[in-house]
């Protein structure tokens, strides 16, 4: 096996193609959209990621069935143009494993025609957001124009300290590789998993790349997570008033 | 010296070929499975393995005789078939050694005719068990259903985290190559060498490679970890009481 | 991508240059002054260096434009000499990486006819520091002499530990390749970022290399880091006669 | 510059020939004997030794003069034979190194003619000790029966760890080789420089090899670290009574 080693399972050239990038990050908000993407879209899997910078971990899956940990590259096929989009369980454990991993994986796919990269993400504020904004970083000017159009916030200080890990690098290395890229971060508080920021990120880029996208499982998922948010802080608020009863008594 | 490096003192080819892998990890269970299964089998070394990923160490035996830490490959041989067993005094130290060792380990062993693969390990519980599971993970559902058979339990989200390391990833690397693989881990506290969890482990693979195994030395390793228990619970008991004592006097 | 990647926008050879070596370090007294450089000199672009072993991000600017975190390599001539300037948003991230990203650096510039370079930095004393010394560092004796002409300070147990880092391996990795090499260190709290000792710095070299440097900028930059640090004290002081009243009160 | 560089002055061939190896450990043992060593035999330099695996570092000398951090080769030859001295500034900074640097080594100097290698060290019992002894480990048992006759201690569970680091590997690492070899530890407390261990260790090392030691250095050294020691327990005394006034008072 390579450092970093891909198993095809079909062979697939496109004039052009979008790569949209959702892994493991803040508030799972990129996996989350992942997600989303492939069972609405019925993406193909095109193909298996390993790589020695991954977690040394398999899977267990709840029969019993191991299976190693790696990254996964999806396919969604639309006259001669196609999105893929690559998910998986884990990003690169170090910085140099980021480096190779990202650049192998733009190297496999321009070879298949991908002439865009979408990468996603979320974006940490520490305290519970309402209406999520969405934010964007790109590597030219016209794309900022575009995307300002679906109400993606540009600039003026966001994200402070730049886009870490393969969000950051997609974009970075794909200009050196003569490839556009735009990163969009769902505003999430990154306590939790956040389906609402993952719904807003999807829905920008369902409009960019003019796709039809049902959000019925996220909404479902987002219920879910009000709940437990509930739940958590009523068990907050009854152990505060114990704790007041306690000084009291 | 390669970045894993393999000293054969004999060669040897296989028309089939199993390799129990028994290396450090949790309760020890694995490795005590190894040593027990290579003594009783009077299995034969076929081979050292050194590697960078080892670490930069030697030991020392009771005479003052130096050597280098390794993995060691066993072999114990019946009618054209042959169980190897790779054992030693460590993991590799990083994730990425981790995945370059079993990967090179898996080249050779196939080489020999490997064609299944029996990873050993501990399934930590962090309490006292009296009778320990075994609980297995595997690449196939034909191996699970054999298995099952043997009392080992499947799935159910144990383990909950994936199998991490050597025995996880032979599972993995193996499925890759084609090589069916199962991992077995007795439950163990966790807390000491568990000769018994590794009794149960090895009674599971002796069913299944029709070995015949005495479990005498195993029998005896409980009793004196049993005694040390023992001895580490009254003397707990002990200051418990003396500072008892303290309180009233 | 290679280990480490050179992208040249002109291709430049010279009959002798200076390389310039001003990264990320202590009170940013290299990075001041490197950029205080490029801009007095007007120096051009000459090429992205871009290394794994940078940290795995891209920055974003104000308008939300995202770059791949990288050393750049500056260039201004002068009648078939050149000097040439090297900054960045960072310093590889690992010991391994500093030697590889130097040492890739050095034969790239060697090539182009560097044989001379100056590497700065900051010397922390963890204190204020009124009139900040230059403390310096080189690989022969008559650099030595030369630069104590311009006030700069050599030996004597200082730097205690060495010169950790690019800056020092530029000077011992240059020794290697033939070139002569000398570090300058602005003495500086460490607290702060410190323009008065990158000016202290950059005025040693205006000497030595016959440079013509105005400082309005950097005396600029130092009044403000003084205003920050009498609020700093102020709000200090004011805590304190908080805290005494509250004691008295 | 390769993984690990050497920069050889002089190109030396022996019949047969020993390496001693003193680099920086507990305290500083092996490589106080390797200095002493080395200026006894009027030890010429064969050549530097560079690697990526090392600090990056420089170090300025006390004129200012800045150097890398390197390992060095020394040599004194006797009649045909030879006494190669392997010291230096640092070990290798992680495991994987470590193996790296130690195997290039052994490389070098088997083509020298190296067939016997003695690596010192330092065994810390963390209390003071009067009158040190040598621990021992070696590869072969003749040579452990040889040194037995110098009053080296050997087995009997210590060193109990084993031996780590650069000590260790080039016994493991030259046992590979074909190349036998001892490690030599002088006991010492740990807490400081130790010339008293130091010298113990040569004194083994020149009865073995024949050599005429002069030891007043050591000595010499030896006298001002216990001048330290008393130093340090007076003022622990009379802060402890100081402290016992101010109980009293």
């Amino acid at each position: 096996m390579d450092e970093v080693a891909f198993r095809f399972f079909q062979e697939k050239h496109f004039e052009e193609a979008a790569l949209v990038v959702g892994l493991p990050g803040i508030g799972s908000v990129a996996l989350l959209a992942a997600d989303q993407l492939i069972s609405e879209l019925k993406a193909e899997k095109l193909a298996d990621v390993y790589s020695v910078h991954l977690p040394a971990r398999v899977f267990v899956d709840n029969d019993g069935i191991a299976g190693l940990i790696n990254n996964e590259l999806y396919c969604y096929e639309q006259e001669g143009s196609a999105i893929l989009i690559l998910t998986g369980a884990s990003q690169a454990q170090s910085q140099e494993g980021q480096w190779i991993m990202v650049q192998r994986i733009i190297e496999e796919v321009k070879k298949m025609g991908v002439n865009f990269i979408i990468t996603m993400g979320g974006y940490a504020v520490s305290r519970l957001v309402d209406n999520p904004r969405v934010l964007g970083a790109a590597t030219t000017k016209s794309l900022i124009k575009k995307y300002e159009k679906y109400d993606v916030l540009f600039g003026h200080g966001e994200p402070g300290g730049g886009i870490v890990g393969a969000s950051g690098l997609f974009l970075g290395l794909g200009k050196l590789e003569g490839i556009e890229g735009i990163c969009l971060m769902g505003e999430t508080s990154g306590y939790m998993p956040d389906p609402v920021a993952a719904k807003k990120v999807l829905q920008v880029i369902s409009k960019a790349l003019e796709l039809n996208i049902n959000y019925s499982e996220l909404d479902e998922k987002a219920k879910q997570i009000e709940l437990i948010e509930e739940q958590l802080k009523e068990s907050v608020q009854k152990s505060e008033s114990d704790e007041a009863l306690r000084y009291i008594g």
